[in-house]
């Protein structure tokens, strides 16, 4: 059964892991640094700790606090209860769902452990929105894709925004970083995958032509802003487009990535 | 050519378009009574000038009025120009893209004219997102829909974030709020269109084939909880699902629209 400890000072060093929620480059610092993240709402904070997640500590108002009862039953991690306008001033804005968790993150899969058994294949390369990458990992759960890959500098997937828009499909989807940048593409063609970069490139075929037939696919998307770097986009095995209006090519990668792999599911 | 008025006081009450912008509810207010919006980055500001919108005031830092040279020179509205740090105290948020501009909104055309000669249009029902609304008008903008249709209750496309993260597609693509919510779907009906309601509802149909052979379309998209009302959802001419893998039936709104607007646009 959790700790509960009331606290009424929102200065309170142990309420550390929930400070500046909102300070982007502050928080990648601070989770990367302790080995946490974070969790928001009583339903992402449930999903966690059923994916194995070992609880690092609780924050939550008062009224929050019978809702997580059998959740708090489960571990021995603190619970901190404080006042909501406390809170926010921990947080540094006003927590709708009211419940937040810490969570010591797990050492991350191999990418043979990852992609063993996998037919269909997400392969994000520079994404910088965690708003895409949670989208992202919810569109591949919704249409069957496998296992997710990211390259060493895509966002991350457990930050506290990616997983409240991926819906929690961050603990359902493997997922794992490629240790190697510059040859990611090619290692797994050799695995036996057909890599799939989604691209505005001249040559690039309809994505539906591009993925018909084949078995084992790997759909591989750019960063926002400029796309696929040259190297990962000249390393695929095919280059595809998804057919738009004349003289538009814009689409945000999460809907380009909704619509690839939707059609992917179909090949 | 913009009259440049140099500002030190951030509370100096000609900024008052500028205040507290990720105050959703205060600003929904402010830009309802006085029949404003804001645009933000270089590149909207030229695209809401461009799309025939008169400029109210524009605020920016110094280093980003050099940039926008050419729009200042087509208009007699104030240009607000003040330190960045001071320009945060304002806005209540480090500005990244450094231009804002607040415009005056047009009146909105009849559904009529909104719905001529448009083959495909979507239908929003209660969306309470900005950036859904936002990504929705541009996935729409990309598959080649001609028209956009607002239940009286859907957010607000010329929401300073919807206008942003719809990349201006919002003055591209004709739109217009319905005035009659009940009867919405019906009326259009009556015009001529198909009305597809995107659901999860037992009898709908694959959406490829509710919209096979359909000339007129209008897809029709309810709000990110609870999905459309029961009333729209009866008042369709065809439910139709976008086919998932079993035991998930969770997409984003924005990511399922693109899967439905991809669809429609091959049929």
């Amino acid at each position: 059964m959790a700790t509960i400890v009331e606290v009424d000072d929102p200065a309170d060093p142990r309420l550390g892991d929930y400070r500046d929620l909102r300070d982007v480059e502050l928080r990648k610092h601070v989770e990367a640094e302790h080995g946490l993240f974070l969790a928001e709402g009583e339903k992402v904070v449930r999903r966690s700790v059923e994916a194995g997640f070992a609880p690092r500590s609780f924050l939550m108002a008062p009224r929050w606090v019978d809702g997580l009862a059998d959740v708090l039953a489960t571990t021995d991690a603190p619970c901190y209860v404080l006042e909501e306008s406390l809170a926010e001033q921990v947080t540094g804005f006003h927590v709708h769902r009211g419940a937040l968790a810490s969570f010591a993150r797990n050492p991350l899969p191999s990418v043979d452990d990852v992609l063993a058994g996998a037919r269909s294949v997400l392969v994000l390369e520079d994404l910088v929105d965690h708003t895409n990458v949670g989208a992202i990992f919810r569109s591949g759960a919704a249409f069957g894709f496998d296992a997710v890959l990211l390259a060493p500098r895509c966002a991350d997937p457990l930050y506290r925004r990616a997983i409240k828009v991926g819906m929690g499909a961050v603990f359902s989807t493997p997922w794992t970083r490629l240790p190697d940048w510059y040859d990611a593409l090619p290692t797994l063609s050799a695995a036996g995958f057909t890599t799939v970069a989604l691209t505005l490139a001249d040559d690039a075929t309809p994505i539906e032509d591009a993925v018909a037939g084949v078995d084992r696919v790997a759909l591989v998307l750019g960063s926002e802003g400029h796309g696929l770097s040259p190297r990962w986009e000249r390393s695929a095995d095919r280059r595809a487009i998804i057919p738009m209006r004349e003289g538009i090519d814009s689409l945000n990668v999460a809907a380009a990535t909704a619509v690839a792999c939707y059609v992917t599911s179909r090949r």
